[in-house]
C-alpha cells in the first residue's frame, strides 16, 4: 500500500482534541485523546516523576488524556516532584471526569528543580478551555513542548483511510535508547494496545534510537502512540507509516539539534553482522571530532577512520568511504585506498546541509545506520548558558 | 620513601640525549636512551605504521633511541607508510650503528596522508647534530612532539638518588585507553623490562587511562617508559613516583585539552564496587552537558544526575554531590536532598579554574576517578579547522 506525507500535523486526527501555551520557559500542553496506548520509556535509572506515573497509568493500554509541560523536567524531585506530577493529572482527569489512571503525564527541561505549580493550574484553565481540533490548535500544542527547538517538529502520512500523525520536542540530550525527547503519536487506526506497542518498539528502534546529538540520556523521554481506533489497515503497512514518520521526527530532530546546521547520517554497509555495523556507525556519528569537522566542511574522513577504528566493530584498513550531499555523490577511500579528493569533498561538504556518510568494511552482510548532527560554536553556547 | 617534585625535564637524566625542531605544523624529536623500555599503546584497530613498528621493535625490551615526528600521523598510509616508518628508524639507527630493532618511531598529526620524508631526513640531520642534554634540548624536544598543545608537558620526581621524568603530548582525541597523546618517561632506575612493563601497566590505568577530553581514541598513542639502569630503589617507591608523574602529565594534559579553560576531576565514591564507580565517573567527565555546564559556570547539577542515571552504574535518587575548586567546598545535594545553593555553587565555578565534582552513591564500598576539561567554543573552533 502506498504511503503519502500529507500536510498539517495532528488535526488531521479527527476525534482528539489539543490546545497549548507557551510564556517564556515555560509550557503548557493538553491533549483529550480516548483510546489505545502503547509507550517506549528512558533507559535512565533515574527517572523524572511523570515518567514513573505514566508508565504506570498506561499499563491498561487505555488512555484519555494527556498533559505536558515544558521548561521544567520535574526530575529527581522526590516525593513532592511525585505528588506535582499526580495534581498535573488531576487537573486533567478532574475536567474529564475520568479515572485518574487513565491521563499520561510528561515533562522537559532543568532537572532538580520543583514544579511552579500556580503558573500549571493558571494556565490549564486557559489550555482546557480552548481546546480544538485545527492547524493553529495544533501548532500551539507543538510549540508547548518545545524547548531549545528552533522550528516545530511535525511529521503526517496516510495509508489508505488511515492517518498517522506525531509530533516531538528534541534537541540536544539525545542518544541511543532515548533521551530529552519527547514524542506523540497519533493515528485513527484500529489497533490493540499490545499490538501497538510491538510495532512502536520496531519504530523507536528504526529511528529515535538510532539519533545521537550529544550521547546524554535524559531522565524524561516518552514516546506515546495512540490509537483512536477508527480504521482498519493491514499491520504491515500500518509498520511502515509509523516507521517513517518516526524516521521523519528523528530527521527532525538531529536538524535541530542545539547549535546543529547539517543533519549527518551514517549508512555502513558490509559490517560482520548488524550489531557491528550500528557500533560502526554510531561511533562516527558520535565522534565530536567527525562532528566539528563536519561544521568546518573539512574533509578530514581520517577521523572518520579513527573512529571506526575504535568502535569495537570488526574492521581493517580495507574501507570503502563516501559522501553524499542532497545531490551529489563522491567516493573518498575505495578499499583501502584514499583517493586525494579533498578538494571536491570540501565543496560538498560546503553545498549541503544533508550530509550522508557510506561506509563498506567489507568484513560481511551486517547493515545499519545512524542519525546525528554537527556540533558548533551554538552548541556550546546554548548548553554554557542554559539556566541562566 | 620521599617522593619530591623537581624542577625541569628529561635533562634531569644524564646519560640521555635529544634534540628536537619544530617549522610549522611540522616537528621532529629525537632522542638517544640506551636501556630498558615498557610499552602501552592504542587500543584502536587501525593502528598507524609508527605504532605497529614500535610494539615490535620493543619486544625484547631494549632500546637505543627514539625517533618521533609531529604534524602527520602516518596512519591510515598503507605500506607506503610503513615503508616511511621504517626509514625514520634507519636514519636514526645507521648514524648510532645500531641494529634497526633498537629503534623506537612514533608519529602524532593529521591521518591518511602521506609523509613529507624529504622534510624528515633534512631536518633529522640538523636535528641529530645537535643533540645534548640541557634544559634548551629538553624543551626543544617536547615543543617538536607538540600539534594543538598550548603549553609543554613535562613532569619531573626524584625518590631516594632514582629521577623520573615525563613528557607528553596531548590536547584533543583524549579518550580511556589512550588517544592522540605521546608520553616518553625516563628513569634512571634499575630495573628489567617485564618489571617496567608491569608498574607502566598500573600507572597508566590510574592516569591516561582515567582521562578523557573528547572520547575519541586515535590510531597513534603510545607510552614509552625507559629505564638507563644506573640506580636502585625499591619497586613500591618506584611505583608511586610513576604513578605521580603520569598523574601530573595526564592532568596537564586535561587541562590543555583542546579549547579548555577548566580542568574537572571527578571523585566517585560509595559505588557498589570499583568498576561501577569508573563508569558513574566516566560518564560525569565525558556528558557534553556537563562539560557545557562547567564551561558556562553554571551550576546546573541536575545534568550530573542525568549522567549519574545513564552511566550503567547501579545508582538511585539517595545521591550525595559536592564541587570543590581549589580552596573551597561545597555542598550541592546530600543524600538526595538539593541545598538549593546554587548562586554560591555559581560564584565557586567563576573562582576556579580547577575543579572537583565528589559524588557518593551510598550503594558500597566502590572508589573511582576521572580526568577531564570544559567544552568550550575553542574546542569547535579549533577541530572545525584543524586541517585548512
Amino acid at each position: 500500500m502506498e504511503i503519502k506525507k500529507i500536510d498539517g500535523g495532528i488535526e488531521n486526527i479527527e476525534n482528539i482534541k489539543f490546545n497549548g501555551i507557551k510564556e517564556g520557559k515555560n509550557g503548557l500542553g493538553v491533549i483529550v485523546c480516548k483510546g489505545n496506548v502503547a509507550g517506549v520509556f528512558t533507559t535512565n535509572k533515574i527517572k523524572a516523576a511523570p515518567v514513573k506515573l505514566t508508565m504506570e497509568n498506561i499499563k491498561d493500554g487505555k488512555i484519555e488524556g494527556l498533559i505536558v509541560n515544558s521548561g521544567n523536567a520535574n526530575a529527581y524531585t522526590g516525593q513532592k516532584g511525585l505528588k506535582n506530577a499526580r495534581k498535573m493529572i488531576l487537573l486533567l482527569a478532574n475536567k474529564l471526569g475520568v479515572d485518574d489512571k487513565k491521563i499520561a503525564v510528561a515533562s522537559t527541561g532543568v532537572i532538580g528543580v520543583q514544579l511552579d505549580m500556580s503558573w500549571i493550574e493558571k494556565k490549564f484553565e486557559e489550555v482546557f478551555e480552548n481546546l480544538g481540533n485545527d492547524r493553529d490548535k495544533a501548532l500551539a500544542f507543538v510549540k508547548s513542548i518545545m524547548t531549545t527547538d528552533t522550528f516545530a517538529k511535525e511529521s503526517t502520512v496516510k495509508v489508505g483511510d488511515v492517518i498517522v500523525a506525531g509530533v516531538a520536542k528534541g534537541a540536544g540530550m539525545i542518544s541511543p535508547n532515548m533521551a530529552t525527547m519527547l514524542s506523540f503519536i497519533f493515528t485513527n487506526a484500529d489497533f490493540e494496545s499490545s499490538e501497538l506497542t510491538e510495532m512502536l518498539k520496531k519504530a523507536v528502534n528504526l529511528s529515535f534510537n538510532v539519533t545521537i546529538v550529544d550521547g546524554d540520556t535524559s531522565t524524561n523521554d516518552m514516546v506515546l502512540l495512540i490509537a483512536t481506533c477508527e480504521k482498519k489497515v493491514d499491520k504491515k503497512a500500518f509498520q511502515e507509516a509509523l516507521n517513517e514518520v518516526c524516521v521523519d521526527l528523528a530527521k527532525k530532530i538531529a536538524k535541530d539539534g542545539e547549535g546543529a546546521t547539517k543533519l549527518v547520517e551514517v549508512v555502513v554497509e558490509g559490517a560482520k553482522d548488524d550489531v557491528d555495523a550500528f557500533k560502526a556507525a554510531k561511533a562516527v556519528v558520535s565522534s565530536l571530532l567527525v562532528k566539528t569537522a563536519i561544521f568546518g566542511n573539512d574533509p578530514n574522513w581520517g577521523r572518520i577512520i579513527a573512529a571506526l577504528g575504535y568502535s569495537g566493530a570488526e574492521v581493517d584498513e580495507n574501507i570503502t568511504l563516501k559522501l553524499k550531499s542532497k545531490d551529489k555523490g563522491l567516493t573518498l577511500v575505495e578499499n583501502g585506498k584514499a583517493l586525494g579528493n579533498e578538494e571536491e569533498a570540501r565543496k560538498l561538504l560546503e553545498e549541503s546541509d544533508e550530509i550522508k556518510i557510506f561506509i563498506d568494511l567489507h568484513k560481511g552482510k551486517g547493515k545499519g545506520f545512524a542519525i546525528g548532527c554537527d556540533l558548533t560554536y551554538e552548541y556550546v553556547r546554548i548548553n554554557a548558558e542554559y539556566t541562566t
